[in-house]
């Protein structure tokens, strides 16, 4: 069976594997520095303490690391990204600009790790078109910095299981660290009515500079979204509105913000610009307010507020979905 | 110096390591099913296709492994926790109810799996307290769920890297995928709007049904976090409240839910048990609103918001800093 298997697929299927990245350095008997990037790393023993890797045969630096008896692993950190692919790289100097200690037999050693292990090579394998290196572990350093995964090839981070923090939380609980009954800062809905002003108050205050009510703006935000809309559209969007709405459409279309045709309305340009110019301001307020998120925690963000809003839907209809 | 390793802090040094989960599987020559937990999983060739994982030479399946052609290798998913533990503990029969299928030479293969691999085996290498076995594999399987992590002595999971995910993004937005200044379904103001009054609601409607106003609520909330409080400190926490606060205390006291001496308010046990019902509203509404985050996303979806909070921070007072 083995004969048919696809290289591609299988692949694809150990990537499955989820792993922390390495590099592993070594020096060259005539003194040049080696280092590569690796994802085979495991640990085989605690005493003696072993680890492993395997490197392929055909790599430039296999003859180095089969005639040195030293060689370091560097776990990497999740900051250290483009390190790791500058390592993976065929370029020439990978140690160029890159501060370094100096560790038993000269290898040279990283100054930043999640961990860090010296090693004394003690066993080469056979491994197909692999050879697997053992080695002793003689020092060793651990930072505890947050590290780089790779999955299904691409980097990746660590975050908790699910199941723990639940486990964990259960726990607490039981042992009446949450005080129930009482109103804390920890409360969803506290937290959404102080972020919500909070976050839009720039946006008020620009479309309030801009001479307009909020409904005023929410039409124009509606036609920006699908132009054309009719006054009774419109209205069915706002069923919470407390102003006269065909007095308030009627007050854009004297500004020149809107054109009105049989009941139903349009952006001018000027309405466009200055429709344009708030949403700037709201997307400058956004950035700023999402600045301590990292770009994937923002994502994540707004998809748990949808999913907070998909699940808690009221009858409000939905500017994106209505005509 | 190896003489010197301490093994929890080798231990501790190797787990920055993070690594996918596996069971691995075979049959006994006796005909009885073996199984284990183990993290030293490693891919070693592509051709031929070769992987490896290191046991313990204590251990009590060693035997077996050491005796049989076959074995198979499952990378768990990540709600395959359980699984894990139990493969992981000394129970008699790991595979007592679990459904399985049967391999080549009888292995027992598991049907859940992130992906799957039968091997025969190929080389046992020496690696100190651990044999190290190579395989060669026969036939995979991979499913894409989601895998189960380990790092730190903790089960955990995979999160997409940041800075994949802001490169991902930077090239949309070059491509124009994201069309600028118009509103969009994505805009975070927008999304907070929507979610704030629809996880609220119920509670508002509790309060509503209790016969509070929403400022006679947030006072019998605020004596809830710390009671005997002056009635100024509750105006300043009020900056932006419309009603005659001081009217709207008094009625408080002559309902009977606080007490009032020299202009400091004190909750009654009705006051308290009013506000302490309506939390559990609030909280019930809460609990529904986040149903379909897991326990770690509702951790930080609170802590996302405080981050915002933070940063976009008004000269609001925190009711739960101001005495």
């Amino acid at each position: 069976m083995s004969a048919t298997i696809d290289p591609i697929a299988f692949r694809n299927a150990l990537g499955q594997f989820a792993t922390g990245v390495t590099i592993i350095t070594a020096k060259a008997p005539d003194g040049g520095l080696v280092g590569l990037t690796a994802n085979s790393f495991s640990s085989v023993s605690l005493d003696p303490p072993l680890v492993l890797w395997s490197l392929a045969k055909t790599a430039k630096s296999l003859e180095v690391f089969q005639n040195t008896p030293n060689w370091a692993i560097h776990v990497l950190t999740k900051d250290q990204m483009d390190l790791s692919n500058r390592f993976a790289s065929k370029i020439d100097n990978k140690f160029e600009g890159i501060d370094i200690e100096t560790g038993e037999g000269g290898t040279p050693l990283l100054k930043d790790y999640s961990a860090r292990f010296q090693c004394l090579e003690t066993y080469q394998y056979e491994g197909g078109d692999h050879i697997i290196f053992v080695g002793k572990v003689i020092d060793f350093q651990h930072s505890g910095k947050e590290p780089l995964l790779f999955h299904s090839g691409k980097y990746a981070q660590a975050r908790p299981h699910a199941a723990v923090v639940a486990k964990d939380q259960a726990r607490a609980a039981e042992e009446g660290h949450e005080a129930e009954g009482s109103f804390t800062e920890d409360f969803l809905m506290y937290l959404l009515e102080r972020a919500t002003p909070q976050v839009t108050l720039p946006f008020h205050q620009a479309t309030q500079a801009a001479g307009l009510s909020l409904f005023a703006m929410r039409t124009l935000a509606l036609l920006s979204v699908g132009d054309g809309r009719s006054t009774a559209n419109i209205k069915a969007l706002n069923p919470l509105e407390a102003c006269d709405m065909d007095e308030a459409m009627a007050g854009l279309a004297v500004k020149g913000l809107v054109r009105m045709e049989h009941n139903t309305l349009f952006l001018t340009d000027k309405g466009r610009e200055v429709i344009v110019r708030l949403i700037a301001a709201g997307k400058a307020a956004e950035a700023d307010a999402l600045q301590d998120l990292d770009a994937w925690e923002q994502r994540l963000f707004k998809d748990m507020l949808k999913r907070v809003i998909k699940r808690t839907t009221l009858a409000i209809p939905d500017p994106f979905k209505a005509g």
